[in-house]
């Protein structure tokens, strides 16, 4: 403890090196980001696999049951054994499910014979995973709890309900957990197919942080992703519609305050108006109080304690929303500020002092969000993931500070004016939309 | 940002060196704790005072209140004019109230021009905080929002309620955010009071992490310390009176999980028994997985995803909680489970297997969670106001590993045997303790 809170505190400020992400593939063909992060004595591991719920097909919640299994034993070891294994190094484990993507993520310290029983462990484990049918019978029963707390809970009814509408047909428009009757229905067999399918070199990518020099990660990486079978070739997933036609949907709950979410199509992944989307979403409603929604439905108006609106890119399409939470009663009045509020932005675009405030905010806040390997860690799990350049975030705040008052004005024109829009309500009381309900100041 | 990823990622492996914390009083006499940490070109500053709740006397509430209204305005600036103020440098404020202490905290590049422009806003901020009145009704209702939300979330529920009977009469037993009834009736006059008096020198300290010189950090202590008032002498607090009478309370509640706290009295912060129940909580609850009760409750018996045990320590006493969340017809079971659990863990002790591993998961891990400047602050200012010594981070280590399985089995004999226990439950359905809603495998 005392060497590494001396390693903590006393680093020397050094300047002007170059940033340093390598890459390169395991012997057996897994893409490796690596990051050495000297400062802690401390190592990073995340294996990330095309194995989210994107990939669920007809069995709903297939991709999230079989991230929650891995760690519920092999042919030799019990979950108790598993937890006991990476208990007695200190190291912690992470299994998590997202749309896209599943991760396995690993922190270690980053002391030879721990790092590497570690990562040892960790590859036996994958090899290993059997799922036995006890602890599935019990993970089942566990994600069919949460799912059904999710159904009281008026924040995910409405981001299920949201999600349902908009990608419509698409994998995305389930959500991640599953349906209930499906989770029922899922057998062993099922979610070991999907596991040994997509938890493999094919399907995935390594990322590692932390203070190993390369040749020790290459050793690691090379040890880890030899559990991983070769795998298939990766298959073709449909493309997101757009939505064509504008919908409301009130969902009645038995709530004080009702929340609401108003979307609409927004961009993918490595779109090419990105940065001017993303700074633009900043002045509208992505930089906190500050912001013209904030202004509007808060500090004027007192509808709400937070508003605001963000996109949310996934690799095969992506969403616009505006979000809020308000008294019931105020529902229809929200809306008419957010979509005033919306469309004026369209129309006239930022200001300039908007504009350079937005930047100055963006760039000087970006490295105060990633002040720990975590951060890293998660920063570059997105790029590999998504392929973005490997200067990315090199060049993150010169992208920032290009974009111009016209390319925001002409971005949120082509891509936002006049579209379809998504408005999803939940909360007590009648559709939003009947006036009488509406209580205006 | 090219050169601060340079910082993050090249930094060399430094070994052994001492770890330093420093601490002076400024000028006009509040105590600093600086860790200077230069790994990243960033600095925190956190201003902590006996400002929580426990202060908040017959005017429960005022104290989350004022914590929220600084922000609101001066006579100069508006709400919005302070927001983008530090919006434009980047800066990132925080202000937060808990039982015992309310924080001011402030985070900014290290460079010169940016983080003296941000003290010097922070600064002017907190001498003209002027609590302007139209935003103090706008805060007052979103801080009755949340406590009509909190009203219908069965976690805040339970929690309220086990509070409100722990510590009884005691300033620790409502709620931070207060009552409705109170908050509505607070007044300008009263909310200015409590700050004036309570954001002061003699309630204070100041907490630097970040990429300072020590003569720097000197110079922002007192240019920041400079706006507060001397402020009068501490008031003693009362003692926190032990439960004497076992109690059982359920209340209704729609939900088809039922949440329970099972608790009794626990340690304050500083007891010389701390480490012995802490780590014997480690084994009993605390560890995770591995834990016994996560063992007889998740594992061995299904009751429920998640069951846990933990001490929570204020400066003026503190309670011991088992927690989980079960069907509801699982709860009087559950319970019967938990309160074995504990008895024979009471009466046995730990095995010296399970003391070995707890020591190995405890001393492996602390380094992995404070691996970013906001854990250091976190840990530092919790030492500061709670009075630590000052090497307690450099000594944590060996004080884990020094604990026997005697003093474990002795400390839990002692502080935890034949107490008297308060059980809570939220959920739907008669009491717990109706033996006919008992579902038993």
């Amino acid at each position: 403890m005392r060497r590494l809170l001396s390693m903590l505190l006393l680093l020397p400020l050094i300047a002007n090196a170059t940033p340093q992400i390598e890459t390169w593939q395991t012997d057996n063909g897994l893409p490796v980001w690596f990051v050495p992060a000297m400062s802690v004595p401390m190592v990073d591991i995340e294996l990330v696999f095309d194995a989210g719920s994107r990939r669920d097909a007809t069995l709903s919640g297939i991709a999230n049951f079989v991230s929650a299994m891995i760690e519920e034993g092999t042919a030799k070891w019990s979950a108790d054994e598993v937890a006991q294994q990476f208990e007695s190094l200190g190291a912690i484990t992470g299994f998590n499910a997202s749309r896209d993507m599943a991760t396995v993520s690993l922190r270690s310290l980053a002391e030879e014979n721990i790092v590497s029983q570690a990562v040892s462990q960790m590859a036996a484990l994958l090899q290993g995973a059997n799922f036995p049918p006890e602890a599935l019978e019990r993970v089942r029963q566990q994600i069919l709890t949460s799912i059904e707390m999710g159904q009281q809970n008026p924040a995910s009814i409405l981001s299920d309900a949201f999600y349902r509408h908009v990608y419509a047909d698409h994998p995305y428009a389930t959500p991640v957990v599953g349906e209930a009757s499906s989770v029922k229905a899922l057998q062993q067999p099922q979610l070991l197919d999907f596991y040994r399918h997509h938890y493999s070199v094919s399907h995935g990518l390594m990322v590692i942080v932390g203070a190993l020099s390369t040749a020790e990660a290459k050793r690691y990486a090379n040890r880890l992703a030899a559990a991983l079978p070769p795998g298939e070739p990766v298959s073709k997933l449909p493309v997101v519609k757009p939505l064509t036609v504008s919908q409301q949907h009130h969902i009645a709950h038995e709530s004080s305050q009702s929340h609401l979410m108003w979307g609409m199509e927004g961009y993918a992944r490595g779109d090419k108006d990105k940065f001017a989307l993303y700074v633009g979403n900043h002045i509208l409603g992505g930089g906190g109080l500050v912001s013209r929604i904030s202004d509007e439905i808060r500090e004027q108006r007192g509808l709400s304690y937070s508003a605001y609106s963000y996109f949310s890119p996934l690799e095969l399409g992506g969403v616009f929303v505006m979000g809020l939470q308000t008294k019931n009663s105020q529902r229809a009045y929200a809306l008419e500020v957010l979509a005033q509020t919306l469309n004026e932005f369209i129309e006239q675009g930022p200001t300039e002092a908007e504009l350079t405030a937005a930047k100055k905010n963006i760039s000087g806040s970006f490295p105060l969000k990633i002040d720990s390997n975590s951060d890293i860690l998660s920063y570059v799990a997105v790029m590999a993931f998504y392929r973005f350049p490997i200067n990315y975030l090199d060049t993150f705040t010169a992208q920032i500070e290009a974009v111009t008052l016209e390319q925001i004005r002409d971005a949120w024109q082509r891509r936002l004016k006049g579209r379809a829009a998504l408005i999803v309500s939940v909360g007590a009381g009648q559709e939003f939309n009947d006036a009488q309900s509406t209580q205006r100041p």
